[in-house]
């Protein structure tokens, strides 16, 4: 109930009486008092005047399954949140809720990993209060070849996202960064658990640099948080909603085709490497190119020297710009 | 040292005197003894003459971690074994420790499986002592879209492993089927954890038909195992061994060109569907074609009734022969 209170709260700037929250949720005066005063405990700001009643004067910077759902606006994705002050890595609980067939949608929020991971199984620091480290659990019905174009949709997402509750404008790294200024801000992973031709379940993991005032030294150069662009805190809940409303209506263009048909002109429009020279580095075999953007099923189309024009997977090949740290 | 005294009796068909198995692995007569009535106890007939030593006479069809490492002959494919008298699913088993770090090639092997699986989470028919439930665990550094190639290695390898233990000809229902005489004896179950661009781990899990007498109803008409067609028993550590020697010869020319142009001509002379009249069942959409065989990377070439060739990928569409039920 504390989400619906706080949801109610949120949606009145004027004051509620404790006799209106009990008829709307059929509850007794003590049990919405509890509410009120273990949100303040967590931290919100509740102004309570005799024969008004209460007032949500301003909420922090709180991280909970409360506050996170009180704010969402989706029909399934995010619509249902389980939490973790602090986990190993959301990926790794969203796997585990995956293999126990936890419902599609499922979003998976931790204030601190201790074990977060990265590409490749690379590290990824998450230090806590500051970041966001999420992962959304789904169960697409299509071929597992297709589950890597799930990531630009979750870029698109979170660029949108970050654009809404800042006015921040970030770009796409292709296939699976976002950068602001050519410093990254954000990073995604996805992970598949598939047969040939049918997906048990994905996750794609985000981490978010939110409200981090300094990086350690090794990538303090090519990182950045939003609080040290935009000047201000965030408040990293609105920010996780506004990032699965986006990704919600991306999702849902996307399954009507299964490809990224409806969603390649703002893809391409956000897109950093857009043309510009990149290094395209395959394996064993490196070579400069001219990015012209995505393709219909996510690949980056690149010119060669020769005129050429060739499609770089994700995946197969790296992409590293010429300029800055992108 | 279970495996390796059951390795030394295996391979002499002579006495061994307890002296030279003591001089042999360095330990006591004592620790020799024990360790040849545990064998006794798990019903391996074992001659003991006083002056000359120890004898095996024959191994029944046991089934443990020491009789299957015993005789194995691969240098890393279920050189080391997992085994359980009963578990979930083997396949379950081999994804937990893929998780955890566990080594490429380690083979999870049950007499029972209470959550025997089949492709699509469908269940498998899983009792216990006649049936070989076994998942390789492997780490390839490949593109998680080569992986469904590993499932054909798979099937060439059970193939060749019955008929080494057997004599049995059976041939393969592409993409994952083993079957004798149009009869399923053998399903493979492909899983992987991936990245975008790299794989986690693949799990193979196979399940064969070795010495059931009698099968349900629903499915008697299209299962057989290897006991009704041979008429004798067969010892499932061998044919475990077997197929793990045959898949490690046969994955070490793949890994070659990461294609199967190494055994494409042996994969297509074990086809059942090649050379026949075919039913391709795509998702709303079903047609007859003419089966021609696989391609390099795996995927079947129909021709249709227009001359048109096709190719048909795993997974997206399945293939019901015309005759039988294949």
């Amino acid at each position: 109930m504390k989400s619906e209170i706080l949801r109610l709260l949120k949606e009145n700037d004027t004051y509620l009486s404790g006799q209106q929250i009990c008829d709307h949720f059929q509850v007794s005066r003590t049990a919405v008092w509890k509410v009120i005063e273990q949100l303040k405990k967590e931290g919100y700001q509740i102004e309570a005047v005799r024969n008004k009643g209460y007032r949500l004067v301003d909420s922090p910077d709180v991280m909970s399954k409360a506050e996170i759902e009180s704010l969402m606006k989706t029909r399934w994705a995010g619509k249902k949140v389980v939490y973790y002050d602090e986990t190993d890595s959301t990926n790794n609980r969203a796997k585990d809720a995956g293999e126990k067939g936890e419902e599609h949608g499922t979003l998976f929020v931790a204030d601190r990993q201790v074990a977060g991971k990265g590409r490749r199984g690379r590290s990824w620091e998450s230090p806590a209060g500051t970041s966001i480290y999420m992962t959304i659990l789904l169960h697409p019905d299509m071929l597992p070849s297709k589950a890597p174009r799930l990531t630009l949709l979750m870029a698109l997402a979170v660029a949108e996202g970050i654009q809404k509750v800042t006015g921040l404008e970030s770009q796409i790294k292709w296939p699976n960064d976002i950068v602001i200024h050519g410093r990254k801000v954000c990073g995604i992973l996805t992970e598949m658990s598939a047969e040939i031709d049918y997906i048990n379940y994905v996750v794609i993991g985000v981490g978010i640099n939110v409200n981090q005032e300094t990086f350690p030294q090794e990538i303090q150069e090519r990182a950045v948080s939003l609080k040290a662009e935009l000047g201000t805190n965030i408040k990293r809940s609105e920010l996780i909603a506004a990032t699965m409303e986006s990704f919600e209506k991306y999702y849902e263009i996307f399954r009507k085709t299964e490809d990224l048909s409806g969603v390649r002109e703002l893809y391409n429009s956000l897109l950093v490497n857009i043309d510009k020279e990149v290094k395209v580095l395959e394996p064993g075999h490196e070579y400069e190119a001219y990015a012209l953007g995505i393709n219909e099923t996510g690949e980056l189309i690149v010119r060669l020297q020769d005129g050429q024009e060739q499609e770089v997977y994700a995946g197969e090949v790296s992409v590293r710009g010429v300029y800055g740290y992108v």
